[in-house]
């Protein structure tokens, strides 16, 4: 199993500020690994909203059946994570573990359990066995500090190689808001909704509605437009915070997603959910390219989404580039394999900027050499043009490598 | 490069007859590979009648839109398959290749060229040199023989480790008549008609609507029940022939698939599509496991196709079952993801026969011992069954290990 770093992880990480509302702790619970953290818990002030995205499995998580059915009030007070055990496909002995630990975390931090939300992550058919949060969870709330978000990162990875935080500070009204998000990934990525976990937190003073409205609309073109296997997890949770702190600084309240003063947030709240859905790329297993994958020219948004997928999920194309190999034909394949419109006799393919084939054939100035040597890039961006339509769509994956094999074929063992 | 032969290659091996009106020689043209065959010519008596299904992608292979053009006549004289070369999205260079091998072969033949069918299979977007066939087809056409089968189907393979052949013999009227059939696998097998390439050969006296009846209905549970990385090719072609032969015999000619009379020779025809299918999962790149995935209780077959599909598909249950990993939790989270009705408490698991999940959880009896000792078998079943309703069904795959990685990484290089 490889342990290193991705050789793709950022090389800048920015200072997360401290978030007014927020206060985080972690510990080491030993649910399952040993020597490391495996819990967070965030702390959320009174009057801090809540909104969320979970994954479209049909055989979901227990916790993400908890979060989902709290989602309506609107209302947090905290957050539990642990890594190293998803809760899933656990039974009634699943729905117990997350009732059980809503009810330590909310004596913990002193609201009720439907004010608690909760999210898992490791491996799924595995009890849970939520009393060892017992004393945990108390000790946490008592320790919890405005602190440290690469900690917080931190203790929510699995397979993860890097913590993945992301943080954005705009104007809201007269005040400055920050945005604060944390992610992790790696392995099982195909969100239907949103990547494995994330949590974004702010001090903007938003109605829960505005803050749902945002995310819904922002995960489209982030978390949803990410790819490393094609497996969607049974876990798939992201969940957004506002604590409204910034209120004291002059801050608008703002209930709609559509109030002209949110323009500025929400492209800064989008911007954060971009960055940390790009990491959880960057991070998937065993990967050493990050692929860009841009369709143009379909003949709508949702064809070229379809049809990039498609080519991000093809494990020909992935090994190929694995393999710092330029083959377009593989992309051909995948993008007649997709069932969208497609005309042969139209499609343009690029490697890094250098056109391979064009009008359904080869470009007639390849040049093998000069595109070999693109192809040892650590970031490959394969251009796709259809020449059919004005829709255009972009995906982020990576490459398929044997040590994806590797950590898949001995991750549970 | 993995070059040893599949564990999961069949230890016996059929002998094939002769088939009269069948005439077959190889060669090596030179198109790509060194030191082996790589074209099949095969010469049929008058009065052959031929059958077609082809890849469903966008994107065809020129010999695709060759065969595709020409089946309606229900006429072939002569069959031309070369490796090394798709002639796939090659553009109008491709068209006049198809167009000059069919000239070839039928100046060669002694036909005309709308009775010769072309398959091709290789690199894709490579110029196919189609003057090689000149000289070459000439020479096969004299030298065919009713001959070796073996010998062709060895020359029409790419990564395949092993040969592909399946035979039958079975009562029509009071002759009998023979199925032979060929077939090369082994990446970019994800049938949305047929593999890559398989043929089938009859003396039997069938119409050419019959054929194509038995064809299209036979490809259903066994061509397009098998995947091994999910990725449907550009070259897809399945083809039968019937000389007649056997009416010399007795048999009787026979014009409708629903004839009674032609109850037992469906029965044969299917049994030859299904042993060259699966005999192309257990040839799956790099494969160390056949793994039939039996899905039962969905609401429809259609769905619990798309269920076993999904699972089939999934990276994350084919690399734990490389690792030898009965790692169920994948299992659910492919189910999950299929966007199938399947209610998680009601799911039951099994591998090899062992139930490892019932009722949305571990089942009681659970041993992990004994599944391990399981999982170390060649052969890897895994039933779902989802309790909602009567449909149910069967699909083939591998397991996805790192030498399916290395032999993709470098296959074009």
């Amino acid at each position: 199993m490889s342990i290193a770093v991705s050789p793709l992880a950022p090389t800048d990480v920015p200072e997360m500020p401290a978030i007014a509302g927020v206060r985080l702790a972690t510990a080491a619970a030993g649910i399952r690994y040993k020597g490391r953290t495996d819990v967070l818990l965030a702390v959320l002030d009174k009057g801090t909203t809540v909104a969320g995205v979970f994954t479209r499995s049909k055989c979901p998580s227990a916790p993400v059946e908890w979060c989902r059915a709290r989602l309506g009030r609107g209302v947090a007070r905290a957050l539990v994570v642990n890594s190293g055990n998803a809760n899933a496909f656990t039974g009634k002995t699943g729905r117990q573990a997350t009732t059980l630990t809503a009810s330590i975390a909310a004596k913990a931090a002193g609201c009720r359990p439907d004010e608690v939300f909760l999210a898992s992550t490791g491996v799924i058919g595995e009890p849970l066995d939520a009393t060892k949060f017992n004393g945990v969870l108390g000790t946490l709330a008592e320790a919890a500090v405005p602190g440290d978000w690469m900690a917080a990162a931190r203790a929510i990875m699995t397979t993860d190689t890097f913590p993945k935080v992301a943080t954005a500070t705009v104007k809201l009204g007269k005040a400055n808001v920050t945005i604060n998000g944390i992610a992790k990934g790696s392995g099982m990525i195909a969100p239907d909704m949103a990547t494995m976990l994330a949590f974004v937190f702010t001090d903007a003073p938003l109605g829960a509605g505005a803050l749902q409205a945002l995310l819904k609309s922002g995960v489209e073109d982030t978390f949803n437009a990410i790819t490393v296997d094609g497996d969607t997890s049974t876990s798939d949770t992201l969940l957004a915070f506002a604590t409204g702190a910034a209120a004291a600084d002059g801050a608008p309240k703002i209930s709609r997603a559509g109030d002209p003063r949110l323009k500025a947030f929400a492209k800064a709240f989008q911007a954060v959910l971009a960055d940390l859905a790009e990491q959880v790329a960057r991070d998937g297993e065993g990967a050493r390219k990050l692929v860009e994958i841009i369709v143009d020219g379909a003949t709508t948004k949702k064809s070229a989404r379809r049809i990039a997928m498609s080519v991000a999920n093809s494990p020909l194309v992935k090994t190929a580039i694995a393999g710092e190999d330029a083959n377009w034909g593989r992309v051909v394949m995948a993008v007649g394999k997709a069932g969208e419109p497609a005309d042969r006799d139209k499609l343009a393919i690029s490697f890094n900027g250098i056109r391979v084939a064009s009008r359904g054939a080869r470009d007639p100035s390849y040049d093998e050499a000069e595109v070999s040597a693109a192809m040892k890039n650590p970031k490959i961006q394969i251009k796709i043009a259809l020449g059919l339509g004005k829709g255009r769509d972009r995906v982020l994956t990576c490459d398929l490598t044997k040590e994806y094999v590797a950590i898949n074929g001995d991750y549970r063992s």
